[in-house]
């Protein structure tokens, strides 16, 4: 099995519902670095899992969408709090989608999943595998 | 699949008994950055795969009982030599049975594994996984 | 000369007014991962530069005032933008008066400057040194 | 299940073959942090999944051949080009095979697997992982 | 003082002519992760030592010359070895020409001075530091 | 200015004498993840600050006295705790012997200064610096 892995970052402010979070209720933010590692069983005839320039566009892409935004304001997120668990879920759905759409090339539609890690410290970080 | 990590350390003394492990007979120590690793297929009402700070506390309490001290005089591994593995498989075996107890909440009673990484260099580290 | 450097985090919501700062001017957040150090040219008879456990206790308490907020609401800032750099100066500032207030120990209060980065993402970090 | 990785690095030069690959058609080179996983069931009665040292030392051997060369000139990879996926590939046969061999020792001969990753920057890597 | 950095990284083909260079005086390669940190004493009215995207974007500008090439080719370097060291002072030179034209913005052709760091390796790394 | 930096590590036990370090007093242990830091301001005729394989192979050579040792038995710490900043002091100290004795090259000799950093984990570090 091969798994190639690019990383990038993007900074949201944000807020939770429930006491459970106790001061995280508050509006704060986070730096969310983010490594995409796409798994697959072949490579193709030049020898790579997919495009690493390819992979790294769409990464850039998806958090385009995210970057300098309050997710509160978001009505993606507008059922669920956004925490490190639920966002790193929604960019691993929406790159498997761009993955699908074939923008990532005609061999990484062969891919067999994706996983997406958020680091929100140096001491906390959660991730999110799936089919593709 | 999601995966929630927290990260904490240790700093103990301890030796090994047997000629394979050479100078490391001696007494000598390590400081463990240690990485705890849950596991689970779905997410709670507030949106995470358990608390993160709960999380941490548990580690941090598994910890407390190695912090500072000589595993040579630590009954528990009479049996054996204190190495990164068997280190990291008592870590993750307690962590295991303060998730099985409610101690991280009810949700954290669900999921499925726990991992545990023991980083005795920039250049070392060890893994024990097991189910919850 | 002897430094000693301690890490530890904040997470916090900001805007930034000033068109050079693009989509930053919307609001958004940041995890901070902050390493203060402390230096000067002498040891105290335990051998030490300053308590760790103490630099971490002011760190902590210093970070504790911006943790989880939305510093565009605090007071402190009303009259300049939240940048890293301002942020790294701040805690820099707030470090040093607890330093001189004799909070760190005794010994510490003849160190001779600290320096606080804030690293913002994997990419990108700022630092600020002063006398103490 | 237990995992012991330890890490290394070598420093190659290597050109790639193909449109797709840009100014990387260009003969240009890389630095390769390496990190070479063993996974296993059980521990022997030493304590240990293997031994770390000779882990290490068999890592360095598969490594010694390709330090300080260009790729290209290398009849090992003749018919492919040397991404970071053929190399993690090339590396972790090459283990595979010192393991197999009893390299590692007797009890290595019962591992798992054994995964190998390969860091082309801090925002880029690969791995292969194989049944032994 | 302030000091801000950014982080890049370029990946090159090279040689040393020299006996003392053993194995690396064969064609070879490296990745290259490259520190850019700017140090002032004061911000602009904006709260920035200098903008980061700018310099971000000028860094990047000078490793794209650097980007996927063989520096045995580049005659910049015909007369020297294409040692850590001198790319290092190679980039320094370079970042403090752009900051020099201004391409950095107003306020950054005030700073004190440049430090590029080059980590070759997990293991090793060097740097330059130059007046501006 | 140039400086070229070295990593490597050691794994110790020790204890600490004084109500100040708390349950520190008990034996403990730590990995010590070393940085060595060569500053000097010309490179020699081959455009290196030093023989890197040489500063490494030096460092190690330091660092040999201490692996797998408990300190407390050292008699060269008789009179002191062996704090990170004591540790970090004397590892310095017998570099700089090394490079004055001419064991990392003539051109060494000339070196300025060497900063030696001791990673206690991943929230603490120390540093000592001295001229040569």
């Amino acid at each position: 099995m091969f798994t190639v892995t690019v990383r990038d970052h993007t900074m949201v402010a944000h807020s939770f519902r429930g006491e459970a979070f106790g001061p995280a209720q508050r509006l704060h933010g986070a730096t969310f670095v983010v490594d995409a590692s796409f798994r697959g069983l072949t490579l193709d005839t030049d020898g790579v899992l997919l495009d690493i320039g390819r992979a790294a566009a769409a990464l850039r892409a998806v958090l385009a969408d995210l970057d300098h935004r309050n997710l509160d304001d978001d009505p993606s997120f507008a059922a669920t709090n956004t925490t490190v668990e639920v966002v790193a879920q929604t960019v691993a759905d929406r790159l498997a989608s761009r993955v699908e759409a074939g923008e990532v090339g005609e061999h990484a539609r062969a891919l067999d999943s994706v996983v997406v890690t958020l680091h929100e410290s140096h001491v906390a970080w959660a991730s999110y595998e799936r089919a593709l």
